[in-house]
């Protein structure tokens, strides 16, 4: 190490770079090693991986101090504005992507199956049954919407009985649970028929901005991201021997697929075209609208196998 | 994708493994993107690489949705044990070997400087000073040890007046700010004198674990790993022109230093031996022990200057 060198600008020494590399390595592989008396298989590779990558990070940064403390106050923030009904710390993991990207490594690409995306924060199981053709908005406000389709598997074939779940926010950008009340708004479920086909009516989705008054919001102001979803509809559909498909469809032309959805949840094949029928437009299934402007868009549901 | 292909068993097509790999990579590097207007370049790079490592190790494991469900839990559980005294998040970042790894970007190796460790949640700033010899016990349990040594620069030239200040726990493993009452006790700060010598009265170290009733306590438990810490001694030395050392020392044959320091504190460097010594051994400093067993150890420092 050059003991007898004495540096008037004491730059690092011949050596200190790669003393200083194998000092990181070995802090590195000790945490590794601390996880291999791990009995659970699973467990320790996680664990054992999570390190690997979380120091690979600290390093390829040279993180600070003050960006180390900086990282502890936003995780402290971050628990205050967590409680049963605001998770601050799934904000965190969706506007990294994380969420979206657990979603990709557990839905695998398969033929021309229908791609999945995030799962969001508002589903509640107990939605109403509908029929063919049924309302899900329950009194939400919005520009009335007939969504139509088939669910199909990869060959095309027919899913009769298929449970379709479907839930969305209504105009102002509220899902039912942000209510005051214990209304039930804007989801229910109903099933495929015989020939694989659903009908019902919804609201034409409309952007509106994760919650933002917290350290997640304050991260996307930072860092200059919009904190505001592409306006989209949910599914959730499950049939025996299939796997269970969440997703959404997205509205083609909404400006917020171009400045970027703040969650990553949209796919090419997810947006759909809205078409805008004029007010007194005969309706599909013979509904009196009262003369307001209404809209119908197609989604065509592929279901994957459940073993794929 | 080989949609005339009928799989009875249904393996994923020809070419899905590539189609969801691109998948993957898309996701991440939209996310990256997202962060390409961040004004604050370092910011930008910080988040940028935050993204990569996270969606990798998501990628690398094919993290499960009940796994991401596990680590949402996790935080969410770690946010109840954080509070004015109790910080489940630095207690998760040292366990991971974060904090140690940041210690170690922020303290590139130089020469023969004496290596860095973790500061630890229990420096207190407005510490007594002590006069050399003094003793840093304030009543606090334990048996007594003289530590003595010098504060030089990497060419073994003294520095005078160099601020050592050194913390530590009782024998309970217990420091004074967990105390029920406002004692102060393990914890003082003394100067170098003009040949950079230093000497004061401390407490042979014990090992004690870190909290451990809470989520990280029991992450250490599910992977078969203690959470205590090797016995150790603080320090932080500061002198004008020098880069401030926080580290520790640790005691040569402690059985924790074979099982594991429970947040990767520990280099070679920094073990030192503690020399037991009979009661009625004559003390250095003439002080009169009635009787009592006491230890003595050395510690010689070794300040980089701060430009290093």
């Amino acid at each position: 190490m050059s003991e007898t060198v004495t540096p008037t600008t004491p730059t690092a020494p011949a050596g200190a770079a790669l003393e200083q590399s194998a000092r990181e390595q070995d802090l590195t592989d000790r945490v590794v090693a601390s996880f291999a008396g791990c009995e659970d298989a699973r467990l320790r590779q996680v664990m054992q991986s999570l390190t690997r990558h979380l120091h690979a990070f600290i390093r390829d940064v040279r993180l600070t101090e003050a960006e180390w403390d900086a990282a502890i106050a936003f995780l402290t923030a971050a628990r205050h504005l967590t409680d049963d009904k605001r998770q601050e710390f799934i904000l965190l993991s969706d506007v990294l992507g994380a969420s979206m990207q657990t979603i990709a490594v557990n839905n695998a690409a398969y033929k021309n199956a229908t791609e999945a995306t995030v799962f969001g924060p508002f589903f509640v199981a107990d939605a109403p049954e509908i029929p063919r053709g049924g309302d899900i908005a329950g009194g939400a406000a919005g520009t009335p919407c007939w969504v139509e389709g088939t669910v199909t598997d990869t060959d095309g074939r027919p899913v009769p009985g298929a449970r379709i779940e479907v839930w969305e926010a209504d105009e102002d950008g509220f899902y039912d649970v942000q209510y005051d009340d214990d209304r039930v708004a804007g989801r229910a479920w109903l099933t495929a028929d015989a020939q694989g086909a659903y009908a019902f009516w919804g609201l034409t989705p409309t952007p509106y901005p994760i919650p933002h008054d917290g350290p997640v919001g304050q991260l996307l102001a930072a860092v200059g991201r919009s904190p505001v979803r592409a306006a989209h509809l949910h599914f959730m559909v499950t049939a025996p021997g299939y796997r269970t498909l969440v997703t959404h469809i997205f509205v083609e032309g909404d400006p917020q697929l171009e400045i970027g959805d703040s969650v990553f949840g949209v796919k090419d094949s997810l947006i759909k075209r809205f078409e805008e029928q004029a007010p007194g437009t005969p309706t599909p299934d013979g509904r009196d609208l009262a003369g307001q402007a209404w809209a119908r868009t197609r989604f065509d549901i592929v279901l994957a196998p459940a073993t794929a």
